[in-house]
């Protein structure tokens, strides 16, 4: 699919989906060869398969998707199984933040599309609840982008969150609803700070999703981060490809300095805007999260998998291999995989780093890098 | 092992043990196929063991076991990996409570060992913490009993338990110390009686634990039940012996009426005497009494197997085939095995029962036959 830019020019919007993550906060779940962006989380596709499907509503131009090397199968047979095989996936030999990676897929959607090509950077693991709200935000974006400008997404907050960066908007864009200047980015608050945030209704939370001109990036990163930029076009263009993955060269990426396209680009020039975003977006950073974003009984019990549930009260069950009965237990979060059984109260989810830590310390690798297969 | 009973003559003291039950409280630990008197709940040894330790520490006599024919081979086992070869293995083609199967051990050790033969009765599913408490007690009763009466183990009740019988004691019997006629027998009581024999300090709990000589309860058996003693006998002098098991016989054995030695014998009988114990006994009748009988550390948490415990309070946390993770879980019974895990509440132990009620309901018999092979 197309739009008319500004200009008259068709303008090809590619979507570049971000697969990078290996978080450990839904270990036993997520894994470091199994991140959260490829588990079935929330229904039967992944939220890598969701984040597809979702780019695929905006734009009709294949996706460019920046992976882990060491992921690179699950990613293709997630791909194909969802219809998605004439996507590109670059592979990354190792992680280098956001800002590399993004330079890379503009060299390929160049490439690919030519100079007007338009990037849709979006995170594999969110969940975004409102696909039409969302498809809005992004065809408005592009059109607010053009050539020149990033646009960011700015979601709105639902809540005083401490975990998330936030985007403060300025003066309102005239004949785009909603989207504004964007007159400062803020680092995560303190929960005083977030509060303010909320009542204040100036700011939004920063999702790491954007849109930004190919062509421009290039040229703005050129100037900004010089040794990156220098880095990514090596890589790219010396780049290994095959029939499935293109694999960037290890000795030029490997040498790029590792910084987030926030702290290298947004933050540092002018003349940014954003779209506000209220499409029940979430990051799935905790399981606090999953379970909000599940489907409670009466009880407020969320089930997933084989559960036998009897006079619990706000828990969230999931059995992903064998039964799980639960007796009378309230505010609890019950996780259980083929090799692996969690059980934390509510208010101790952001502890499971903690164990993450001594397993790692323990030498206790097969928990950690791979999801067992079921038993 | 033999004592000189008080006619002079040298009293053979056979060990009955009794390893009949099938409990499903301790779910998804125990299992029709494993009932929990064959699991290794407190230690490295299974209860039977354990019982068959005790009762060598009694009597040098080999005992002789009564079991369900479904358990002979994990029950040979057992046996025979705990030193124990020369016991004799009777097995029941069905379960006709106790009173049957003690009839036909007492064929088995007037066979064995002539008429002068004490059967000293032991459950295979109870724990007992100081064995020499234990031995002295059983001495007392099998000189108490001499050839003509059957001795009671009373055991001190340390709360008012609403899930026990009880015993009453009558008049103190002259040269034992500790010992007395039994006034009563009282089946469960409600909590308001139970705290009234708490506080009257002349009541003690059934345990199941009995003296009998092997004559005499045979005799009392052909007057007061003659159709079970008759049952009994021609099961057991029609029974299949080979080198490992005495199978009794079918059809005579499921002929007999089903009953309690108390309700058959000890509650219809006057002159039966008992001695005190006290030893640490529990019948490990739910995870609440597991829980009690481990050792906790300083914040109440009982670990048993690959435990990772983190801010947890009063919890009995028991992983037998995968890691378990709890992060500031309180009053929490965890039990993971590798086909089932179960989290209750403390209060809620009662409800496993609803549990394996429903899995069968639902026709999963597999979880609750037999113990899964660990994965």
């Amino acid at each position: 699919m197309s739009f008319e830019s500004s200009g008259g020019n068709p303008t090809p919007l590619v979507p570049v989906i971000l697969s990078g993550g290996s978080g450990t906060r839904l270990w036993p779940l997520s894994r470091e060869q199994m991140p959260k962006q490829l588990l079935p989380l929330l229904g039967k596709q992944s939220l890598l398969q969701d984040t597809l499907q979702r780019a695929k509503a905006v734009s009709s131009t294949p996706a460019l998707l920046v992976c882990n090397s060491g992921h690179r199968f699950q990613v293709a047979e997630q791909l194909r199984s969802s219809g998605c095989d004439a996507a590109t996936i670059l592979l990354e030999p190792v992680g280098r933040n956001t800002a590399p990676a993004i330079a890379v897929a503009a060299h390929e959607a160049l490439q690919q599309h030519g100079s007007a090509a338009q990037l849709l950077v979006l995170p594999a693991d969110h969940v975004i609840v409102d696909t039409e709200a969302f498809v809005r935000a992004a065809k408005q974006a592009s059109e607010l982008a053009g050539d020149h400008r990033a646009v960011a997404f700015g979601i709105r907050a639902t809540r005083p969150e401490t975990g998330f960066g936030y985007l403060e908007s300025g003066e309102a864009i005239a004949g785009f609803a909603g989207a504004a200047e964007i007159a400062a980015f803020v680092e995560k608050p303190d929960l005083e700070r977030a509060e303010t945030f909320i009542a204040g209704g100036r700011h939004y939370w920063n999702g790491g999703m954007f849109l930004f001109p190919a062509r421009w990036l290039l040229d703005q990163l050129a100037v900004l981060e010089p040794e990156m930029a220098a880095s990514a076009r090596a890589a790219w263009s010396n780049a290994d490809r095959d029939a499935d993955f293109v694999r960037l060269d290890a000795t030029a990426f490997q040498g790029s300095p590792s910084n987030s396209i926030d702290h290298a680009l947004m933050e540092r020039i002018d003349g940014s805007a954003m779209v506000t975003l209220d499409a029940g977006w979430d990051d799935v950073g905790s399981f606090t999260a999953l379970w909000q974003l599940g489907s409670a009984d009466d009880d407020g019990v969320v089930k997933v998998g084989d559960i036998l549930s009897d006079g619990n009260h706000d828990c969230y069950l999931r059995a992903d291999h064998r039964l799980v009965a639960a007796l009378g237990v309230r505010d609890l979060i019950v996780v259980e995989t083929a090799d692996a059984v969690l059980v934390a109260h509510r208010n101790a989810v952001q502890d499971v780093k903690r164990v993450v830590e001594t397993l790692r310390a323990e030498g206790r690798t097969a928990l950690l890098r791979d999801s067992p297969t079921a038993g």
